[in-house]
């Protein structure tokens, strides 16, 4: 389980347990039967490189809404894995680079370390970040994007073993860009889907302490303002705002406007399409 | 109060008082029972950046019109939070700067200096113009909008905490970049929206001298020059519009001309819309 | 008046009389009586920025078609304000640097001369060609315009005051440019407009010597050319024209052909619209 | 045969035979009649190059939709081919050098080193990735596109011979940058069309072991979830997921899901087109 | 007159006769009334600039169809007019400088050393080539655009007098590009317009002899194989063409082929239109 | 005739015999009537530029749809001039230059070159891949595109001669480039338009050794598979699929697989158009 994962995980180099358990500071909740069955095919994953020839060199997309919890699940993946080398490339490790050219150099050199261990796993966080994706132009980084490609595809030295997990929250952007073929397995990360996971989430979070009956009041509160059963909101958002909420002045109050309020930035009235993300 | 917080700022490094005052020489005017919501919403943040530990580094979205306050506004919060750490980066600081990477790198070590505080203030004034942004074509800084984007989104180290309030007059342009979803929480700021708010912050402002008849007689001409009780115009343009008026031969009318002038360009004729600013 | 004005006018730095004069070698004349009010705003923003504390730092925008005498009324207007410093900035004091970030340097430069002065005019000529305007593409300098548009924003150091008076042909690209909120105030000047103007302007100028009857006939021509009462062309153009014809074997007929081809650019059969400048 | 050909292979430069193996490692499964047709015309290739004066020179462009077999067929063919010099340019052997001019010399180089040995094949794999294509832009490196093109068509020195195979999955694009009429010849290869098709390639590869029952089951799977008789994906996904399942719980199940999701993405409900590649 | 002319002209620096002959092998052909008119209105802007002092500085746009003698033109007033300095700008000229900083910078000094004589005259021929115009794209070089169109613009030291003659075949990019403005004043130039002209232009050539019959011959030739009496062709192709034929077997039907076919590519069926060029 | 000119050709510097025959290996074809009149056009050129002074500086653009023996048709012209200087400017001479501004100055250096020769000619193969064109974006090298064009307008110095041909299969491209009009005369190259063209050029070519009714035998199946007359497709692509039909177990049936394949691509059904190819 979750926790003697955590006890035997002992990278030799890469990141260490506090690099892993930072990305996920409110644990992982199950709000939805989703978060069990994601866990499971990631860990299928997770032993054919170890176990499997063919498969010695496995890469995996992670997509799914802002917010959902993406990074925070691969990181728990990392953690479970028991692999001896780790590392997580995220865009705040590039943004000391000077140049698209010192970070393709960079990104080369991390897949080179990873080489260097008979079984690594690499975790790129927010894709579309470390190639620079901007949607206005739209621009990013060709030789970054170029790079990156490449090094997804190419198998590591025989006797080798290396498994990649990507996180991105512009899954179209992906395909747009001709990145989805260059992986072998993809996992979609849903949003808290309604207020019955929302409740769930709440309770289990323990938001507004152990009473459940304000978590009750909360969630109708919101079904109130929004008029719809759907929520549609990542649990990143939905977990720090309630958090925000506990020194208001009226919490249960401040929290159902505020969650409303990003309800209906992806509820339409009526409550079909999800702006912008997909 | 407004007073004794200005008395107990002192900041060992950064922004030092007179530097947040001069970003408001008109002070702030309540015209509209929104300005106090504005700032109760902005204290519950600087609450909880220094006292909840998962809450330790938020960022807040100011947006609002041209000339609605945005500016003055984030000082004035800036000035009652205490904080020992206070930082103003606005398009002159990085005006000297040769080029993208010089102000990129800028950008970082002024984040860099911040995370050496305990408890830190940055205040983003601009960001349509930190990237440098250009409607035509559009064009901005690609590279300094991944950088600062990556920054608003990297936590400080353990033990240190960090509040980011950035301004834009370009809400849209922030979605359509994708940087909303790098913010935490967002606070609207409103223009002046109709002849009710006028009277009351040119009142305030002793626009006309102590004779609130001539300030009635400047509203009624606005009324009737444009022909609707919207107005949506900046404070500070209304201010500095008063103020320019009182060295002309007829204050009243030189300010009425010039005001419905101002209203003509985001009011149409019925009264809906607002030309390119949202 | 404009000849004591004259007199007065000892600029330590920056331009002297003769740069100024040299701008307007056909001097000011008042075809119309919107030329008076130009004047009057002008020198309202004048007194203000040196009298008013919170006024001490103003732009103003001085728009107009081609050839309207934009730079000669800026001229005007500095010689008039007896302002201690006074600068022209003109495209063509820019040919000569290497690139973008040399007369990006030289923009920042020239302003931070004039912060020295406690009381600086700057006259920025012909802004759309500062910042390298070309309507194909569009193509401009983006580093150019956003140190403009930040030095146009920027205020003094405290004691300084600072009127900043810029010129262009091209308004609905500020607008695109979104470089018009920039600016506090702005001053459209005018065409000569019709045939009444047209005349009013030739005597004045004894185009034709003292003979106003040469002027009159020369009007009908234009006239029975273009078959409208319409002129819409700017009072430089009408003068050069007119001292080129003087030449001319048959003055007033060339003349009256030449004007009338100008007319056509802009009057479309009819009378309306005005074909590319606003 | 193809067991004989591998032992007669001795190249004196460039890829050996263990390289060209590990672009197969799944064997060739001759799970349609199109296989043999595109051995043969590859082998009447080889031949007309190595024996016929005029054709010493010929280029070759092999192109079907991602993971049809592309790479896996040319390294066959090479094998087979029994030239003295073989020489693979990937993606992955160019991703080190620093820019579009280190990697144009690159190429330039490898064809240079191939023009010294009488008789040379290349494999250029995956082009649209040599030139760095990138859909959205769209954008290239046109210098490497350029050189690229160049070289295909320049005929090596007198008294020597050179077969070139390029491989890609992007024949469109190929069509729209002009690159195909710089090719001789071309070899369409076909992804695995129809569940008989997809039967024929499993009992092959003893997916599921020697239990022909089980394929049969798991095709039929297939056929339930997608209603279709049409399969359109390409022999390496096929094998991949086959062989990911064997460590799953419910293996047949799992792969009937897993393909059945990839089979939906190409095959749209009632059976038509075949979703951005061609 | 001509001859004259061209004794008097001994330019201390600058362009001498034979560059200035060598722009015209084949003379100033009379095919039409325009080409005086054209001349009389170049000689009085010669003669404002030298006599002048408020038109010591004047810029003159010639342009008109391809082929239709702008650069002779401009050479036959060149040496006409007398000054002590004229200098050609060639887009040959320029084709050694590395760059476009080069180019620009040799603008610049070219309008340096004109400054240094009391009376001079520039001829920059072929303008949408000098600054790298391509229609495809569209793409040019903003630099020299910019660097090009503000050197028109600035008046020489006091004391000095400057004309400028420009040429130019495409008059619409010009306006596009807003460099239409810059001048001070317009000629176009007219192609050979009808069967009249050219049978005009013909035998003041003496294309074919002295025989005025085989050129009758060859105009009825033109107009059967086109059915018009339109022909709008440069007066330099129809020189050049006429000179070709000349070592023909058939010289009258080879060229009657041969410019039908130009004038096909102008004149449509029914004759209106002039595809591509104003 | 053609073996004596190659006797007499003994250029000096550039090109010799041998680098023109490559460029011709099937020698050339008199499949239709045109192919004589292309030459009897391209001698005449020859010929005007060895005697005719003011036409000592001629260019001429070759334009065919691929593989329709432009280059051929250039190399043979070249042998029959007996020109002393020969010079053949193609992509592949132009690969190993370093980037745009290499190129350029290396095409600068060939014209300088070639005008120390009194009487030189200029093969400029492919120009549409000396400017780097790419149909995508468009992209082109603009600094080669611009310089080329000026090389093939500026005159050789006083006494020496300089005839070029270029040769393009992207006769509209040259068109949107506006590069055509840099050309004094133009001669378009067509493909093997239709099967009684096709069958000439096969016998003649021995395609299928002495026997004649193999020949038609393969005409028929080709107009059987295309149930066309139509055939449009480049005397190259028809003489290279002969020879590689050589060794195929059948070579008529393959052949005529293989043509009808390329025969399709530009002949829709019904006949019209030619895709892509002008
Ligand atoms: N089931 C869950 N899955 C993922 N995260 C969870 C879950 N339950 C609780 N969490 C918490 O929610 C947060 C998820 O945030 P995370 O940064 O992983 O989201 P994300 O999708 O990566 O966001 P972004 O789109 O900004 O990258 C973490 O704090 C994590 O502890
Ligand atoms: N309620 C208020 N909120 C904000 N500013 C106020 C208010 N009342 C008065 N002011 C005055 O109005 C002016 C607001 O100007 P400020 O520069 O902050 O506007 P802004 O929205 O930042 O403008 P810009 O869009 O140009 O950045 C200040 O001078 C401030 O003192
Ligand atoms: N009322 C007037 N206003 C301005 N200029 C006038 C007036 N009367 C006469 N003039 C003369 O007209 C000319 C105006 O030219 P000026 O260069 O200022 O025009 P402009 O609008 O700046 O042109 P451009 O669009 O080319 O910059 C000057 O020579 C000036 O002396
Ligand atoms: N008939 C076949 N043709 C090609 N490959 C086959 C065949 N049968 C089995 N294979 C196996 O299928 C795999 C084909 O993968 P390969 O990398 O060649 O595909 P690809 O089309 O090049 O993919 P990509 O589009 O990613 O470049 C190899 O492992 C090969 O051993
Ligand atoms: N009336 C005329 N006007 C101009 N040129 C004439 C005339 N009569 C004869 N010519 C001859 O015609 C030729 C005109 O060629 P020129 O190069 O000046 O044309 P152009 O318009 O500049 O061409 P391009 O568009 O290529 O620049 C010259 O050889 C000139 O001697
Ligand atoms: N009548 C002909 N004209 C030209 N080439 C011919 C003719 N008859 C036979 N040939 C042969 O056809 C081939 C023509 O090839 P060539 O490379 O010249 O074509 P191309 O049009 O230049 O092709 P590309 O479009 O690829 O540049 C040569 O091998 C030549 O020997
Ligand atoms: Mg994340
Ligand atoms: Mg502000
Ligand atoms: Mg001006
Ligand atoms: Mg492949
Ligand atoms: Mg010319
Ligand atoms: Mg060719």
């Amino acid at each position: 389980d979750f926790l003697n994962a955590l006890e035997e995980v002992k990278p030799a180099f890469g990141a260490d347990d506090s690099e892993l358990e930072e990305a996920m500071p409110y644990g992982i909740i199950h709000f939805s039967s989703s978060i069990g069955a994601i866990l499971e095919d990631a860990m299928l994953y997770v032993a054919n490189v170890r176990e499997q020839d063919r498969l010695r060199h496995t890469s995996v997309l992670i997509s799914g809404p802002p917010a959902s919890g993406k990074t925070a699940l691969a990181a728990y993946i990392a953690m479970k894995s028991d692999y001896p080398f780790i590392k997580l490339i995220t865009p705040a490790s590039m943004v000391g680079f000077r140049d698209e050219v010192a970070k393709k150099d960079h990104l080369h050199k991390v897949f080179t370390d990873a080489y260097k261990s008979p079984l690594s796993m690499l975790i790129i966080d927010n894709i579309e970040r470390i190639i620079e994706w901007n949607p206005v132009g739209p621009r990013l980084s060709n030789s970054i994007l170029q790079a990156l490609v490449t090094l997804l595809q190419t198998p590591p030295p025989k006797g080798h073993r290396l498994l990649i997990l990507a996180t991105t929250s512009r899954r179209s952007v992906m395909e747009q860009l001709d990145i989805i073929t260059a992986f072998d397995r993809q996992i979609p990360v849903p949003a808290v889907s309604n207020v019955g996971e929302l409740e769930v989430a709440l309770n289990e979070f323990k938001a507004f302490g152990e009473d459940q009956g304000m978590t009750r009041q909360a969630v109708e509160a919101v079904r109130g303002i929004t008029q719809s059963n759907d929520v549609r909101v990542g649990i990143k958002t939905i977990l720090t705002t309630a958090e925000t909420a506990k020194l208001s002045a009226n919490p249960v109050e401040w929290f159902a406007d505020q969650l409303a309020g990003e309800v209906a930035r992806y509820v339409p009235l009526g409550g079909g399409g999800r702006g912008g993300y997909e």
